[in-house]
């Protein structure tokens, strides 16, 4: 990636979560929320995700469109050494590349499996990558991480995915990471709605989102104002809260 | 729909997530799995699933795309009464409607605030429905879901969206269910690869998909045998539990 000239421009990052595991509601995703979180650190914003089928076309499909149109695009999913685990060849055949089996991916497996009976070929699966790709670090099993171009290839257990995240911590290029301020009030969202708008209204470089609960029989919402200027996002929470409290209503800096 | 002529026809449906808080990392999205399951009961399939920012574009594109390629779409989230819940709007421009209040969804309202101080405009904005639309049942909140064409408009809080799924079981016209067996083997999966890849060639009707896990110091794998045919998942999974029996290999009809 060329360096940032603009201070304020925006990095975006997509990801494709690959599985008919999770489609068929067996598996509860954990992946989106986590690297999600992660993004937000390295000053970069997840702008869309997508849950596709272990379907060559339609994981191409799916990165390709996305990695155009974000600076980084992650998916998880489909790198083991199953029949099922179509991740590397989808991606190789979406950025017109061959797959190969890279050395150091392969002499990792070699050596993690020469005392439990050496490399068959579906261990040697999991050495196959893009041709031109770079391993992502992973102590956790024999399956490694890829990146290639933009892409980054994770695996589709949630703690492995961690690890490989931890790898990559520093080495992604971002902007101002997205400050949230969140408070809370114990009142249905719908009696602040206009007070919302306003504030959002007054505070152009916040953005506030609503989000309601059901707890201990009553209702009520947290508001969490999100903006890269720290100052700005508080000052727009502390006036939010006193408008808020101003109305009777009981309220609180922080999540309820 | 028009009725299934074809009784091997596979119904499909997309589901659209719309919020914020789920790209911010600050929401687990619960829904995915939670109509993918429903779904897989009405006999529907679930291709693809999106989480879209709020957005009126991104929804809108998402949304046209979605229900075209597929017999229903779902969307979550944004039907609240605040200013970032714009999903009636948005799709209400995608399908070229104007924006009406629904008569019944305003005297349900009317009702339920009859002794809360009565209708606020915010409180009106949760009547609000894409021109043509019907409602679906919830006597959770005062926003009521939408169905309009072959699309659900359900909520983000996953115990309203279950009763709306509640309310529109059995309605959806699908086609025969996916039938899941499911066996585990405490083997890494890479030793029966080829085990799993012949099984899966030997059964035609069969998709079986390998599921990894780490659990007590140990690995291993559940393996799940889908097939919209019962009695051949059933034959498929047998002959797979007793092949990797055969190999000396601990394993378990039903999940480990």
């Amino acid at each position: 990636m060329a360096s940032a000239s603009d201070p304020n421009r925006i990095w975006t990052a997509a990801i494709v979560v690959i599985g008919d595991e999770i489609l068929s509601g067996r598996t509860q995703d954990r992946n989106v929320a986590q690297i999600a979180t992660w993004l937000n650190a390295q000053g970069i914003r997840l702008s869309e995700a997508r849950v596709v089928a272990d379907d060559a076309q339609a994981i191409a499909e799916a990165v390709n469109i996305l990695r155009a149109r974000n600076d980084y695009l992650f998916t998880t999913g489909g790198i083991g050494p199953t029949h099922d685990d179509i991740t590397v060849d989808a991606i190789a055949a979406a950025l017109g590349v061959a797959v190969v089996v890279h050395p150091k991916a392969r002499a990792v497996l070699d050596a993690y499996y020469a005392d439990k009976g050496g490399l068959t070929d579906a261990r040697l699966r999991m050495a196959r990558v893009p041709e031109g790709a770079t391993l992502i670090e992973n102590r956790m099993s024999g399956a490694p991480g890829m990146h290639i171009a933009n892409v980054f290839i994770m695996a589709g257990v949630p703690h492995i995915t961690a690890q490989m995240l931890d790898a990559l911590t520093g080495s992604l290029e971002g902007g101002a990471p997205l400050i949230s301020v969140t408070l809370g009030a114990w009142v249905p969202e719908s009696e602040v709605a206009d007070i919302l708008r306003t504030a959002e209204r007054d505070h152009p470089g916040c953005a506030i989102g609503s989000y309601p609960f059901f707890r201990e029989g009553k209702v009520g919402a947290n508001f969490v104002v999100r903006s890269t200027d720290g100052a700005q996002a508080q000052a727009c929470a502390d006036e939010l809260l006193a408008t808020i409290k101003g109305e009777g209503i009981k309220a609180q800096a922080g999540e309820i």
